[in-house]
């Protein structure tokens, strides 16, 4: 049985919302100063507990137990979104931390461990899931030697070398050494705030369905070109986007979502007639069969624009992912937990949100818990999680890692 | 009776044509190198004539007749689109000059004349009809001092010092001097060429009512957010525009046009529920209780919206012209003269572009020729008109003028 310290949880939370503090959230991109000031911190209490603490040449913090016997491996990151909360990761690195010291500290454990890590650049300013990718050997040198801060336009090596990692090693999972990975997250939706529920145990992360679509038109004189015969590329995509807002809820599953980010018109001009038009449509669904339905209407739809004209419409597919699905035994081991914790007041749910536990799922047996987010507010600085909550999920996950140590 | 040159008339356009070339138009922004080379060249043309040529402190060029008489005032522009077309201002330049040499030649318009303006910058580079509204006393210095062009960033006050032009005064239309102002223009749609027409006889500009719709909602993660509880301000923005071209067709006039030729999502990216958005709509029509019908239609579609939610959407009034109405006597001088020309092939019909006639209108009795644009292009470089409707249209301009002169 382990026993967390709620105040040494909250306290490290705290500590972290201080590093890179904006509002009631934080600043904190990936290898800024206070993204480094807040990996030092984290290999410093590491150090603390006795652990080989190492930050990497892509700023991964990994901290080792020194000891034999059965471990897990947990974590999140610790890099925020721009201008965004102070638990979107922390919270994940934070329970790791407490597990491993509550692990540690528990007379019946000794002989197991829980080794923590803390990913680099989970959020993308620089890549996609770089800092897992690294640790499962599946990012390639060149990819950060190419690889550019989205906001900043600052190359990554230059970050990596002002934060004093070039020439550092990239460390990878040690062959065998873990027997499972647990992530834990804030849910970033509203599910468990509106059932008043305090824990989601992730069945599956969704699959992302990317497609960009595209329209072609004649540009001309908003003015001079009578309605019968333009061929505007803005009112081809507002149809086909209506279109497919009238029929998805008819097919779609019950947690698909689907959504139209970015639309750009060509020219823009206020008194020019967009002769080219592009929409970024994205699908998420956990089950692959959902996917598919949804993908053949968008593609049906797709048909029957270019069936009756006057625009040539052109679907592409941009990215289709697979879902993560997460392994039966930490999925029941949280459930147990939170029974303990939380009777009654939790649930299996998916992920909508991508998450470095689906680069982990395909080389260890992988869980996730969320927790709740208020009004389900995400990558926004007024993001948060009531510290009671916060609580509670910290017990049910330091519940379930040693649950899953002394299987 | 009037004779024009139809070698004249097309070796002045191709010699036009050849100040700036670009593809089969012209490249011939205001105040660059070629727009003032073109306008030396017509003052030169102008004093070949015995005119007092002037080009003004904005550029217009000016040529009045040495003679006293009735006088008419005529002409366009001579600068260009970005890379746009050969007649688009040239046209009704060239007519104008030709007309000004016909009617000095026949032996039966002495005493009369036809003064020949080029206005500058009717293509808005650097403002709105700069041009003509100096020549009518409706443009302050202040306007010069602030104006930059739009595509190259230049300060209108730097390219008026590198065109010689600064400290140069700017010439005002003279009080009572002008019966009236002709205009010739391509049409720049395909009503005339559709309709096997050779003359388009301006009954009105239309007005331009120009509006901003703005929709928010909330921005949010589009992985975590359940469809049910969204606020997607770009969904919302597609279901006005498809509500706006579902219903505006059922009470439009028969040359109503309106257009969202911008379209702007926020934060627009692929994975964010936009949390604002924005739409550029113009309405043109040349009867003022159409377009207050199609206003009155946008602000029932808007508050429906605003009604079924769930986004706030608001409409703001940009700017809400007047359509100008050409005179009746030039309409009627123009019809005569195109039944002379090209017998049951003209038609009288509104302009859905703007010109320097509209700007002339409140001052003169105005009135507009069109002649065919091949395939209705406009603003672009392949813009066209076949030699013999060019021909056409300056035998009906020069009759027209010739008529008004005698009235």
């Amino acid at each position: 049985m382990v026993t967390i310290d709620p105040e040494r949880v909250l306290g490290d939370l705290y500590h972290l919302r201080s590093i890179g503090t904006y509002e009631t959230g934080v600043h904190r991109p990936t290898l800024s100063p206070e993204d480094m000031q807040a990996r030092h911190w984290l290999a410093d209490r590491l150090r603390d507990l006795g652990y080989e603490a190492t930050i990497d040449g892509i700023a991964n913090v990994v901290g080792l137990s020194p000891g034999g016997g059965r471990k897990l491996l947990a974590g999140s990151h610790l890099e925020s979104q721009n201008h965004a909360g102070w638990l979107d990761g922390a919270l994940g690195v934070i329970y790791a931390l407490e597990a491993a010291r509550a692990v540690a500290e528990a007379p019946d454990m000794q002989g197991t461990a829980v080794d923590v890590i803390a990913f680099a650049d989970e959020e993308g300013h620089f890549g996609s899931f770089m800092g897992s990718r690294s640790y499962v050997g599946e990012l390639d040198d060149g990819e950060i030697d190419t690889a550019v801060d989205a906001t900043r336009g600052t190359p990554m090596r230059t970050m990596l070398d002002g934060a004093g990692l070039s020439g550092h090693g990239r460390l990878e999972i040690p062959a065998g050494r873990h027997a499972a990975f647990l992530e834990a997250h804030i849910e970033q939706g509203d599910w468990l705030e509106t059932n008043h529920l305090k824990a989601g145990i992730v069945t599956s992360i969704v699959a992302i369905w990317l497609y960009k679509i595209t329209f072609e038109g004649v540009q001309n004189h908003a003015g001079t070109t009578r309605m019968a015969i333009r061929k505007d590329a803005g009112v081809a995509l507002t149809r086909l986007a209506q279109a497919i807002e009238a029929r998805f809820p008819e097919i779609a599953g019950p947690r698909s979502v689907w959504t139209t980010g970015r639309i750009t018109l060509e020219p823009g001009a206020t008194s020019i007639i967009p002769g080219r038009a592009e929409m970024h449509f994205q699908l998420r669904d956990a089950e692959p069969e959902t996917l598919e339905r949804l993908e053949n209407e968008l593609v049906r739809l797709v048909a029957e624009a270019n069936g009756s004209g006057p625009c040539d419409v052109t679907l592409e597919t941009v990215s289709k992912g697979t879902p993560a699905v997460m392994a039966a035994e930490i999925q029941d081991a949280f459930e147990q937990a939170a029974e303990t914790h939380a009777p009654g007041r939790h649930t299996r749910m998916p992920s909508g949100a991508s998450h470095d536990a689906q680069v982990m799922r395909p080389h260890l047996p992988t869980g996730m818990l969320f927790v709740p987010s208020i009004g389900g507010v995400s990558h926004h600085w007024s993001e948060n999680t009531s510290d009671e909550d916060i609580v509670t999920g910290a017990r049910i996950y330091a519940s379930a890692a040693a649950t899953l140590l002394k299987t």
